[in-house]
C-alpha cells in the first residue's frame, strides 16, 4: 500500500486541495507495506541536488557499525548500531575487532562508486601517557572476499588512508591490536574516525599526506614563521601586523582539506548548527584492556604449518638456491612467526615422500641458528635430504646436520617429518629405515607421522578404527610423534582416550592432531565458508582432546603460477581454503608482503585462547577450565561450539577475573 | 604432489646439481595435483617486477570473452575462449550481449585493485558505408551486482571508458546494438577493443579525451599546419625542411597516449616481435545481421507496467504537481517507452483502490496527446479519480477527462485499471459502481480488473479454480479485461482454456495475465536470482496461452527513500527484485537516468520475441509457430523451457529464414 495522506494526483489541480485520503496498510498486492520500514535518513542536510560530503555529517551517508572478529562480513551484511568497543588483551596477544561500512546515499560523482571514506587511526593512549602506537600496534587492513567471502586481509595505509564503498554493499576493516611483549598493563583508549570524503578527493587524493601536501604544507608554515621569527627586532607596530599576519596565515593553513579529519575536537557543541557542520566525521571509541600476562614467546603448543617450497619458487620466478629465494624464505618465515606457529618448508617427492625443513640454510651455517633459536619458534623440521636422492653424499650431509643439531639447546624443538600418511606396509618399512637412520646418528631425534588408518597388508583391514589405533606398536619406535587426523574421530571425542591409550609417553611419545580435507561442516576446520567461531575452534578441540602439537600441510599451496600477482586459484578437487591461510600480496597490491586471510588470525585467536585456557589450567586444573569452556558454552565438542561470539568474550573475561594478580576470585 | 623435476633443496649447493627427481602426481593428502590444472600464462613480458601494461599484450593480463544476455555473469563466473560475436537483429529491435573480464594477474599499484582497463567500441559499418554509431545505436552498461546478483546495467561513457578490475572477480559489459526503425538491412562489422591501462593512467585518466588532451592536441596539429601552410611562397630548401619537420611531427603526435587504441590495425605483422609491441589490446569482433524485418513500432502484445508515484515523489523530494514532479514522470514515461513497455503511473487508495494514469496532464491539456498518441505506447490508463474522494468535482473532471479521450482515434488504447485483486462481493460491487459510472459516459470504455481467485461471500468457496474462472460471469459488464495471475495455473497450460472459454470475445473481453510474488521457481517471473531464460520466458509463455495483454504491478517499488541516491532496498515481504525493473540512476552516478535491470533488457527481449513469433505465425500459422518453439526446446510449458540461450537464437535464425524476403523455404 502506498497511501500516505499526500494529495492525490493532479488532474484537478487546486479543486482538490481538499481532499483527504487516510493512509491505510495494507497486507496483499502491489503495494505491499510501503515505508513500513521506513528508517528517515532526514533531508536535514541532503537535498535533491549533488551531496556535499563536508557540508553533512558523515552519519547522513553511511553506516558504521563493528563486528567481532569471529563474523564473516559480507557484501550483504546488515547494519547494526554503532557501539564502543572494548578488547581485553594480554601482552604479546592480538586482538581484532572489524569495522563494518555501508553507505546510506551516493555521494560520489564516479560511476559505479557510492563514495570515499577516509579511515584515520589514532594511537591508543593509557591515562600515564603509555601508548599504542598506529600503524605499529594498532593496524587497519581492508577484507576482501574469496569466492564470494570475506578472506583476504588487504593492509591499509596508516593512520590515514581512504577506500571506495559501492552502493548496497556492506564493506569491512579489520582493526588488530597487537600488545608489544614489554607494554605496561593499563586501560588504552583511541579512536578510529571515519569521514566521507569528497568526490573528487575521492579521485585524486592520495591515501595519506602526500610527498606535494607535505612539502606545501611545509613550505606554508615555514612562511609563517619567516613573519613572526624576527619579531623582537621591529618596531612594535610591525610587529603586531606581522602577527596578525601569520594568524591569519595559519587559520588559513589549518583549514586545509588536508586536515579535515583533524577538526573534530571543536565541533560536539556546533553539530546543531546546521549552516557551519565542521565535523563531519563518525568516531568510533576503541578501548583496550592490557592486562597482567604476557602470552609466553614460545607457543605452549606447538603447531607446524608447511609452507610449499615449489609454489614459492613458480610463482615468485626464483632459482633455487639463489640470494633471492634465500631472501624469500626468510620473509616468509619472519611473517609466520608472528602468528604463534612454526613454519615448515616442503617439497613433495614421489608418492607421499616430503622433504620438510624449517631452516633453508644447513645446520653448520651461521643464519641457521637465527631460524633455530627463534623463541618463537615451538618446533622446527630437520630435513631428511635422503628422501629426495639416496646418494653417500645425502647421507653424509644428513648425520652432518643431526650431529650439529643435536648439540644445541633448541634440538628439544626438532623433528622429522618423512612421509606422509603413509597407507601400506612398504611405506611404513620406509619410514622404519630412514627412522633408523636418523635415530642411529641421534638416538633421541623425534620422527612424526602422520595418518588417518591402519597400513593395507598388515592383519587388520586397515579402514578399521582398531588398526588406525595399533599403529604405534607398528612404528614403535621409529615414530615419537603420531599425529593422527580429526577427520578420524568424526564426533566421537571418546575415542581420543583409545588413542592415547596406545601411547607410551614415558618414552616420549605424543599425540598430534592434524585437519585437511576433513573433518568437513560441521566439524571445526579451516575451509572457505565455514564459521568464524568454526575456524577458532580448531584449537579450542586441540587443547581439549589434549594433543600435544598439532600439524596442517599447508599454507600457500594454491594452484601453480608463474607471476607473483596472478590470480590466486585453489587447486582443484580441494575444498576452497584448504591449504591456503595466507595470499601473495603482490595480488592485491604492489606490496610483497604476505596478504593473511581471516582464517589465518582465528587460526592465532585459537592458539592464544589455548594460553589463556593453559594459564587457568595452571591455577584451578584442566578439569576446571574444561568445565568453564561448557559453562559459557564455547566449546563442548566437535558439533558443539558456540556460533556466536560472546561466549569467548566472556570466557576470557572470567579467566582475567579469575587469574588477574590472583585478587579475584574465580567463578569456578 | 608438487614434484617437478625442479632442483631439490639446497643444503648441499653444488652437490646436487645431478639428482634428479621425476615428477609423479599423487591423488591423496596435502599437495594435490599442483599444477595439474595449470595455465601458462607464461613469463614471457611478465617479470617479477612491477607490471607495464603497455608493453605487454592484454591478453597476458585479463582473460575477455563473451556471454550471452540471458547469462547471469557473477564475480565467479569462470573465463571462456573469446570468439567473436555474430548477432541478428530486426529494425527497431535491441539485441545485447555481455563482455566478461577477469584478472589472470594484477597490474594495478592501488591496493585492491588488479588493473584498469579501457573498453572502447567503434561504430558498427557495413560494405556500403551505413552505420550504427557508438553511444546512439552501441551503448556500454557495466553489470552491478544488487544483494550480490549481477542486475543492475550502469552506463559507461561512449566511445571509450574505463574501469577497474578486482582480484577474483569476474566484471561484465552489457554491450547492446539498437537498430534505428529505419535502418538498411546489411551486414554490419566493428570491434570492441579491450586494452590494459597504466596503473597511474588508471588513477588520473579521464574515461575518453579529456578538455586537456583534446587542447594540446588541436594545438600540436594546428602548429604542424602553421608550418607546412606557408610552404608554396619559401624557397625549396625551406620548403622540404619545413615538410620534415611537419612529418616529425606528425609522426609524435600520432605516438601519443592518446591514439594507442587506434594503432591497431598496422600492429599484426608486428605481434611477435617481442621488443616492439604496440598493440597491447584485446579486440572482440561484433557483426550485426541487419534484417528486412521491422519491428512495429506500437507493440503487438499491450504490456502495462505500474510506477510508483509515491516512490517519485518521496524520493526525488518533488512536491506533487511542480513543474519538476512533471518533468520527472516526463522522463520516466519516455524513458520506459524504448521497453516496449506502456508505463501507467500509479497511487495506492484504501485496501486494494489503485488509482492509475498513463498521463500526468488532463485530457485536454496540450501536452496529453503527446502521451496518448505516442505510437510506441500500446495501452494508456485513464485516471478514475473519483477513486480517492468522491466529490462531484472528482466526478465531473472524470466525464470531462473521458469525453474528451473518447473522441479520440488512440481511445481504443484507453483502459481503465480501479482496483487490484477484488477479494470479496463487496469490492466487487465497488468495481460494478465505478465501471457504472465510466460507461455511462463511455459505453465502449474498458476496465481491467486483476484478480488470482474468485469473492469471498459468493456461493462457491473462493479459494476453488471453479470460483476463479467464473469471475468473468460475476463481474461482466464491468470489466472487459479480465487479468489473472500465472500463479493461478501453476504447471496445468491446460487450465488456459477453462479461464478463455468463460470470456465473450465478441463483445470485446479480452483475458490478460500478470506476475508478481508468484509464481515462483522454475516458473517464468522477473525475480532477482531467477535464470536469464526464466525472465525471458515470462513473455514466451504470455505468447504461448494466447492472452492480449500484460499486467506488471510495479517497476520502481523499492522501500521508502528521501535522498535521489539513497541505497536501493526491496520491500520487506517481497522476492527480491519483484516490483524492481529500474534503479535510480543517482544511485550509481551524478546521473538521473534510471538504471535498467538486465531483468528489464530479458522482458523487452521477451517482447520482440514475441514480433518475431507473430510474424512467423502470419506466414506459417500459430500452431508452426509453437511447434518451431517447442522444436527448439525454447519453450515448451513453465516447467520446461531452455536454460541455456543456445536455442533462442537458433529459433531466431530459423524465423528469419523462413520470413526474410520469404525467398527461403521454412523448416516447418
Amino acid at each position: 500500500m502506498e497511501s500516505d495522506g499526500a494529495l492525490p494526483a493532479p488532474h484537478l489541480g487546486g479543486d482538490m486541495q481538499n481532499f483527504n485520503v487516510p493512509p491505510v496498510e495494507g497486507v496483499a498486492g502491489g503495494g505491499t507495506a510501503y515505508g513500513w520500514e521506513h528508517e528517515d535518513i532526514g533531508p536535514s542536510h541532503l537535498t535533491n541536488g549533488t551531496i556535499d560530503p563536508t557540508k553533512v555529517q558523515s552519519a547522513d551517508l553511511l553506516h558504521v557499525w563493528c563486528m567481532p572478529s569471529t563474523a564473516n562480513v559480507g557484501q550483504q551484511e546488515s547494519p547494526r548500531p554503532l557501539e564502543p568497543v572494548a578488547l581485553l588483551a594480554a601482552r604479546n596477544e592480538r586482538e581484532s575487532i572489524q569495522i563494518a561500512l555501508r553507505p546510506k546515499v551516493s555521494w560520489s560523482t564516479s560511476s559505479g562508486i557510492a563514495g570515499a571514506v577516509q579511515i584515520q587511526s589514532t594511537d591508543l593512549c593509557s591515562s600515564t601517557g603509555e601508548r599504542l602506537v598506529v600503524g605499529k600496534s594498532v593496524t587497519l587492513r581492508r577484507v576482501v572476499s574469496i569466492l564470494g567471502v570475506p578472506d583476504a586481509l588487504v593492509p591499509l595505509d596508516a593512520p590515514v588512508s581512504q577506500i571506495n564503498l559501492f552502493p548496497g554493499e556492506t564493506s569491512a576493516i579489520w582493526v588488530s591490536v597487537t600488545i608489544p611483549y614489554d607494554q605496561p598493563p593499563g586501560q588504552y583508549e583511541g579512536q578510529i574516525i571515519v569521514t566521507a570524503m569528497k568526490p573528487d578527493a575521492g579521485r585524486s587524493a592520495m591515501p595519506y599526506l602526500s610527498r606535494d601536501e607535505k612539502h606545501q604544507l611545509y613550505k606554508e608554515l615555514k612562511s609563517c614563521l619567516d613573519v613572526v621569527e624576527p619579531l623582537d627586532d621591529k618596531p612594535l607596530e610591525e610587529a603586531v601586523n606581522r602577527a596578525k599576519y601569520a594568524t591569519s596565515s595559519l587559520r588559513n593553513i589549518l583549514l586545509l582539506p588536508t586536515f579535515v579529519e583533524c577538526r573534530d575536537d571543536h565541533t560536539s557543541s556546533d553539530a546543531m548548527d546546521e549552516d557551519n557542520i565542521i565535523n563531519p566525521s563518525i568516531s568510533i571509541k576503541l578501548s583496550v584492556t592490557v592486562w597482567d600476562f604476557t602470552l609466553p614467546l614460545t607457543p605452549s603448543l606447538p603447531a607446524v604449518f608447511g609452507v610449499s617450497e615449489t609454489v614459492i619458487e613458480d610463482r615468485f620466478c626464483l632459482q633455487h638456491g639463489s640470494q633471492s629465494w634465500y631472501d624469500t624464505l626468510d620473509r616468509h618465515f619472519e611473517w609466520l612467526l608472528q602468528y604463534r606457529i612454526s613454519p615448515f618448508f616442503c617439497r613433495w617427492g614421489e608418492r607421499m615422500r616430503v622433504l620438510a625443513y624449517t631452516c633453508p640454510w644447513p645446520a653448520d651455517h651461521p643464519k641457521a641458528d637465527n631460524y633455530y633459536s627463534d623463541p618463537r619458534l615451538a618446533a622446527y623440521a630437520v630435513p631428511y635430504l635422503p628422501i629426495l636422492t639416496c646418494t653417500d653424499t645425502a647421507k653424509d650431509s644428513l648425520r652432518r646436520e643431526v650431529e650439529v643439531l643435536k648439540s644445541k639447546s633448541h634440538w628439544k624443538k626438532a623433528y622429522f617429518y618423512l612421509w606422509d600418511e603413509p597407507v601400506n606396509l612398504e611405506q611404513y618399512d620406509t619410514i622404519r629405515n630412514m627412522s633408523s637412520e636418523i635415530r642411529a646418528y641421534a638416538p633421541d631425534a623425534r620422527v612424526l607421522t602422520t595418518y588417518y588408518c591402519g597400513p593395507s597388508g598388515a592383519e587388520l583391514s586397515s579402514s578399521t578404527f582398531e588398526a588406525f589405533v595399533k599403529v604405534p606398536g607398528i612404528l614403535r619406535p621409529h615414530t615419537q610423534i603420531f599425529c593422527t587426523s580429526e577427520w578420524v574421530l568424526g564426533s566421537r571425542e571418546d575415542m581420543v582416550k583409545d588413542i592415547v591409550d596406545e601411547l607410551q609417553p614415558e618414552y616420549g611419545e605424543e599425540w598430534w592432531t592434524y585437519v585437511c580435507l576433513g573433518p568437513t561442516d560441521p566439524h571445526p576446520n579451516w575451509h572457505l565458508g565455514m564459521r568464524g567461531t568454526q575456524h577458532r575452534a580448531v584449537m579450542w578441540r586441540v587443547w581439549k582432546e589434549g594433543g600435544t602439537g598439532f600439524l596442517y600441510w599447508g599454507a600457500n599451496c594454491y594452484e601453480k603460477a608463474t607471476v607473483p600477482s596472478a590470480e590466486i586459484r585453489f587447486r582443484r578437487g580441494l575444498p576452497p581454503g584448504d591449504g591456503v591461510l595466507f595470499y601473495p600480496g603482490e595480488v592485491f597490491s604492489s606490496s610483497n608482503e604476505p596478504v593473511a586471510s581471516v582464517r589465518l588470525e582465528r587460526i592465532l585467536s585459537g592458539l592464544q585462547d589455548i594460553e589463556y585456557l593453559k594459564l587457568y589450567s595452571s591455577k584451578y586444573g584442566k578439569e576446571a577450565a574444561l568445565s568453564l569452556m561448557e559453562r559459557r558454552g564455547v566449546y563442548l565438542g566437535p558439533e558443539r561450539y558456540t556460533l556466536d561470539h560472546g561466549p569467548i568474550d566472556l570466557m576470557r573475561a572470567d579467566i582475567y577475573q579469575a587469574c588477574n594478580f590472583g585478587t579475584r576470585i574465580p567463578f569456578a
